[in-house]
């Protein structure tokens, strides 16, 4: 994931150098978009974003835009203050919320993407008491902990929920904590991190998927023989590797509906 | 969003004439009618009025078709009285609830735009006695109330729930009330008003995933940590604008499709 | 829908003369099929058939393949006893199921085309002791009555639920009775009824949705305000008509599909 | 289905060496591949076998990737070791619990193909008390048992659920026993076995509906009218037969997909 630059610039570099990032993770990103628009994590709003391999106290995030809509030239740099980068002489509309993503990648080294969403059945897990934690091996991620964030704790009530400053993004960084993968947002949705940008899709996605499922658990009744926390680290780890598989999937289907 | 007229006719310019309103208004209508089908906001019945900019006493709407097959060449304008303006010279079947939209228009000086739906998620609880409240932050306009209008005290037993005349419109319009942007209709559906097409399109999708997340807090069980009034009323307000992310998308979509 | 007939056959005619029923009467039937998988109240199994306008003692249906593949040329016209009429000279695979059919339309002449199915949120209205009623004003056809057969009463433990034989068919048409729409049949599915075609077509996709709807009535909790006789009277009538609107959108659409 | 081997080997031909197996059954393997994802049973994970009917003791499976996007040219033969057989000159990545398909072989020789999936609906009944039974007629099979493997009985706490042993496989295929068609495998999914693929196909798919269709029985409420062991056996004898149906559209959609 080395990135491309050029001093003389031929017509069809021209292009390339509106976007001195790297070609490969741009895609990456474009990819992860449509993705989970596609697999309905992300409706027509919420965000994704990477830590930049060649710095990592920047990341790129898409111009505000609704994400199955995202291409390569909507993607952005911005540094740790969500402040732009690249391109600099443009005027592109950011995402008011980037604050998530800035203050978490402040806050947590091991983390290099980010995903936040209003994942539909995520959702009522965060207005309700029951805790979401893992059932499928796939999100054994969740037994790292899923943090709940009261928007009116730390802002009082009056807001819209949102995460418009950095100081909010502060504390909603601080309620994820140094280990969860995921922190619920009430009223809201949720934002998911993880070591690399296929993971922090699969983790979303699964996310999604075990909501839906301990819902369906919930609806049969009885205790629920959730995973063990031995059980949740041990397939967490596994699938540090296995979510190469479905993003091989994925990236290929989305690249090739562009 | 000014209206084309012309004295004398071209070829081109007859089909033109045909539709002398405006153009990205009546492609709005056109977006709008295919964007909530695709969204199974809409089956095949429900209509999306907006309220003619150049003459605040009409109203654009379809001939009486399903939703995803809408076309430019179907949308008429109609006084308040529900009354055909124009075409004249045609006999276009017109949708027999369409004093839903004019009657709320007349009641309502800040409404713009009217969607009346069978939205699935919403019926049941138009027939069961827990309330529709918000609790996810882009349905934050339900905090300004969602009357339910039981046509059986207007209309008396025996009617086909429909709002088949200009006195039931009224009767709507007044339980929908000076300040809600919902009414739900008892055993059929609902009405959502806007203070513009975008945001009354908005405001219907996301009445449907309220409810749809309702039920999912009401099956998980517990008190519901639903929006504060506060809440409700500031996330609203950011939705005016916020809005019309999903609508550039949902727009250029539908038209896409054409 | 008058029926083409010739004497001197042309090369094109020949084709014609292989289905001498009336085209549009054919393309309707598999208009019908395609739209009702599309639906998702067909699956792989399931059949549809209306009666003959030129011969009310014989009906119209596919040979045995799955609804969303049934074009033109599988259409066969069988006796009400469910034999074979045309094509004579061929080894077509019949449903065989097919007695639903033949022996409801002996027992009610009002009944022009049957729709079975394994709808997939009747199924379990059929198997508990809650009754499906009607609360939605397009599904007031529920309120002619929804009577469940219990094929265990009539062949005994140990069958595998099918209607395989002609007294199957006379149990299952007398359950139905003279007046309801719908006939739910335990673990299985249903059989709709209905005067016309696009009616029957409705008739079962408003089965499902209502289903769903009572369903999530359930969730929600409390009593369930369905609609009254008189109500759901009221309502079918109106939809005898109104059913044309989403007929003309499904049929259009089914047919471009091909 | 007779395999195809040439000596001499001509250009076209050198493509098909590459592939000395069975063609029909190749593709088969892929449809059904293809079908259970776009059904949903099979996510980006789970895997699809089938026993190569040239020799028993072996089995034609993909090498590691999403169902959906297997072709022909990733069907590999392993042995019932589950080591490779075929293309020995290749490094291609194996599913990493592959033994649920060797183990299983060895222990039932009536069974010529096995689904193993994270099937959605399904995974809620490995975590719950509540017996998944068969209430839908296509679903009989489930009536031959419906045993849970529980792997922390054979592995001890702090697995990550999967089956990446032999041993592990020989337990998952005792607690399948001499009859069942389907064991559940707690918080990870199912292993549904046939006497033929399409067969296997279709009872993945059908235990699928059927938990979702208790599922919506559970919610409805009461007991259930579950079907007779007498039935249940009845309606999968009748099924081995009539699952050629679904099949054939199943298949002819898949490949015509490719």
């Amino acid at each position: 994931m080395q990135a491309r630059r050029s001093s003389r610039v031929s017509a069809p570099r021209r292009k390339a150098l509106h976007h001195p990032l790297d070609r490969d993770l741009v895609e990456d990103l474009v990819a992860a978009n449509r993705t989970l628009a596609r697999l309905g994590v992300l409706d027509a709003f919420g965000h994704i974003s990477v830590r930049d391999p060649r710095n990592p106290h920047r990341y790129l995030i898409s111009r505000s835009i609704a994400p199955e809509s995202v291409t390569a030239a909507d993607i952005l740099l911005l540094d740790l203050d969500s402040q732009i980068v690249e391109p600099k002489d443009e005027d592109k509309l950011l995402y008011r919320e980037r604050f998530i993503h800035g203050e978490i990648y402040k806050a947590r080294r091991d983390v290099n993407a980010v995903v936040h969403s209003h994942s539909p059945t995520v959702v009522p897990f965060t207005v309700t008491r029951a805790k979401l934690q893992p059932l499928l091996h796939n999100a054994g991620f969740l037994g790292l902990g899923v943090p709940l964030f009261e928007i009116r704790k730390h802002a009082g009530d009056g807001t819209d929920l949102m995460i418009l400053t950095p100081n909010l993004g502060k504390d909603l960084a601080k309620k994820l904590g140094p280990e969860a993968a995921v922190v619920l947002m009430r009223g809201h949705g949720d934002s998911v991190v993880g070591p690399s940008l296929p993971n922090a899709v699969f983790r979303a996605y699964y996310t999604e998927i075990n909501a839906r499922q301990q819902l369906a658990a919930i609806t049969i009744g009885g205790p629920i023989n959730f995973m063990t926390r031995a059980e949740a680290l041990t397939s967490n780890h596994a699938m540090l590797n296995a979510s190469a598989r479905p993003w091989a999937l994925w990236r290929k289907r989305a690249l090739a509906e562009l």
